[in-house]
């Protein structure tokens, strides 16, 4: 992209509404502009950002067996009224009346809707195991929506189901969630550290929430220090294999990390002093364990191999995808801007032109961006006639990982510089090394194209 | 992907409610069910098809500079308020209040907010000429939703946005998107004419909409048929020409072709008789140019070459999605089912293993399965334990263009048979030989990644 023909109205001052980095950060980088309330628009840039997560959850559900579908926003409050939750939901739920006074509501999680749909379609244990799940706007009429999109009311969640005959296997689909969940975390240069959560509203014993480490966390966090050690990695798991999925699941649970909701000191104190960490926490996932909840309320049913009907035990299991955006900035930014990591930059590196108009300067930088373009990469051009000290400001406010600097006086070297936005390192290296670099930094950030 | 691990719940019977075909295929394939009135959960297959169409939709887009954003689904009406249309919309708006009594709506276009971003972001000629554009979910309160995903009330539509410093850059935006469909729609498999339109309550003089000729169009078209003629191909435009989108829109309009709402009998009887065509017609998509209504009523203003501050001349531009997956069907069946043109098809290639359980055949398709993934092509393969004649049913039904069928009697002289869904030929070839087919048939379908 050229910079010249894109849209991205970044911002010279702080705008004041917005009290934590990530907020603050995507206003000024022109990724968002409010709508209304807790309500957004994603302009260019941060769609493009948003697009790569989603990009990502899918590609990391379907890898474990996951099956993509996609549930409406609206839905009949009817469906609520079974499961009990129309009542129980409070005013976080959205209610709307139609044009025949007919009740629906704006989806906050969609347990009714999922079983809904298992119950009018399968009726044997032979068609299970099954997780259905979907990437899907969801709305929660928050008192006192703040933090930009980390606290939004209008939001995009990944939202998944799992249907097993017996608690065993659901407590597998429940293992090979949280698996698949660490994997995508560590895709997005995050790392979220499982820990034993509430389950609130959505029921069940059995749940975890992702949290991911940053000042600005919602959650207060007591964790053993070796926890941030563990890394998942590009480990190989059978995802049909009962004992493996637990054996991950075991490592990585099996340090204390607890949010303030289910903190035990007597157990935090068992932890050797210069372990025990004390830090905040952004809770960017959860999955849950529910049994039969749902399925007895609303009689989603299947045979058994005896001819018996029994109620199914399922699972629901969220990542925030909108609210991930915020999270990676909390984690990744300095006083110069957002730095992305390399799995979901918006753009996989910045071309600067440090004399627009140079016939020579404008050659190389046509043909860095050429050579990048052919490696399947997606570079952003700043080909505005502009001062230098402009375009790197923009370049360190928008983050991109690598910036590739082009003049005249290097040039004449035949060189250009490489940049990195993380340690502001520059080396000097020919336009060709640049592009090869460029090309090794990226291998491991390839995703498939997922659709 | 492998049937036994699939969520596909075809149903045998014809759903009572369904009035059309393609409602009538997508419940009986197991691509749609239904939430509420006029709303749908998009089940796997159906899903699946949706996304291929947004995909293609984006490439297009940004293949001739559009650049893709988000806006959200709801809207304050204070936006509305501004531009008049709160009031004027009548009841087909879905209006909402909140928890704290404001009001708000789902969103039925965007023309009033998109103006609201340019206005707060733009305020020179020099950052124009301009193209946003986003895929969201929609609402419309229809009174009576009919017909399926064809006229629901939630649903998925492309609309776009271009803002131009003077009506002749305005008219080349207009008509770069005509040039855009034309190749969108031809990609889809679908021929969709540009006829003369009404505006409607978007506004505006200029406007075409694209009909796809269908037995159960909503509308009613008169053309000459010379227009059926006339093909988009592979051609290469430079989108920045005027006179190259020009001669575009001049070639593919200069046949008579209109709705009801426009038909001119006079000028039709101008055609040779031969040539007159009475049919119908299915509305996918509508181009406007509306000038300065909405930028004149909001304040969307740039700063002129000559300091002069000028309101920006607009357009909007629309595709249904989710409606062309019913049009594609209405378009593209024969009783036995749908008919996936190859552009858009779910699967690539539907394999059928006549008795599953034997050695060999389950050998073959295994290999089959993983030579046509190795291609990055996405074989469906129906491993379970049925009869044929289920297994053929089930794939005519779900429209798979391109079908492998693997028996003991063909291995044993070395073939397996390749079958083509829109013709039902049949032809034997040794398994290697139906892989490199696929390769081929599928070489001019493959998109890029867009994100």
């Amino acid at each position: 992209m050229r910079l010249s023909r894109y849209f991205l109205p970044v911002l010279k001052e702080t705008p004041a509404e917005a009290q934590i980095a990530s907020h603050r950060l995507m206003l000024r980088a022109g990724m968002i502009k409010q709508a209304g309330a807790g309500i957004y628009s994603w302009l260019p840039l941060g769609f493009k950002v948003l697009r790569k997560l989603e990009n990502i959850v899918h590609e990391e559900q379907m890898r474990v067996g996951h099956i993509p579908m996609l549930m409406p926003t609206l839905q009949p409050a009817d469906l609520w009224r079974e499961s009990g939750r129309y009542d129980d939901y409070g005013e976080e739920m959205l209610r709307i009346k139609d044009r025949q006074g007919r009740d629906l509501l704006y989806g906050p999680t969609n347990e009714e809707m999922i079983t809904d749909i298992f119950r009018a379609h399968v009726g044997s244990y032979k068609d299970l195991p099954l997780t259905l799940y979907h990437i899907q706007w969801k709305f929660r009429d928050e008192m006192r929506p703040r933090f930009g999109v980390m606290r939004g009311r209008e939001f995009y969640m990944k939202d998944g189901y799992n249907f097993d005959l017996t608690q065993e296997d659901a407590l597998h689909s429940y293992n090979r969630h949280l698996v698949s969940y660490l994997r995508t975390y560590e895709r997005m240069g995050l790392q979220a550290i499982p820990m034993r959560a509430d389950s609130g509203p959505i029921g069940g014993d059995d749940t975890h929430e992702f949290l991911v480490l940053a000042e600005t966390g919602e959650s207060e966090v007591f964790y053993d220090s070796q926890i941030t050690d563990l890394k998942f990695g590009d480990r190989e798991v059978n995802y049909d294999s009962h004992e493996a999925c637990r054996a991950v699941l075991e490592e990585f649970t099996s340090r204390y990390a607890r949010t303030d909701e289910t903190h035990d000191e007597a157990l935090f104190n068992e932890i050797p002093e210069e372990r025990r960490r004390t830090a905040r926490g952004i809770e960017v996932g959860q999955i849950f364990y529910f049994g039969t909840k749902y399925s007895e309320a609303m009689g989603a049913t299947v045979q058994g191999p005896d001819g018996k009907s029994v109620p199914v035990h399922m699972g629901s299991h969220g990542i925030g995808v909108s609210r991930l955006v915020g999270a990676i900035i909390e984690a990744s930014h300095d006083d110069k801007g957002i730095i992305w990591p390399e799995g979901v930059t918006p753009f996989h590196a910045g071309i600067v032109n440090l004399k627009q108009g140079d016939a020579e300067a404008d050659a190389a930088c046509e043909a860095l961006y050429a050579g990048i373009t052919a490696l399947g990469l997606d570079p952003l051009y700043d080909d505005r006639d502009e001062r230098a000290g402009g375009k790197f400001a923009t370049m360190d406010l928008i983050g991109l990982p690598w910036r590739i600097t082009v003049g005249p006086r290097g040039l004449k070297n035949g060189v250009v510089e490489l940049t990195s936005r993380r340690t502001g390192e520059s080396e000097e290296m020919a336009p060709e090394d640049a592009i090869r670099r460029l090309a090794e930094i990226y291998a491991p950030h390839r995703g498939a194209p997922v659709f």
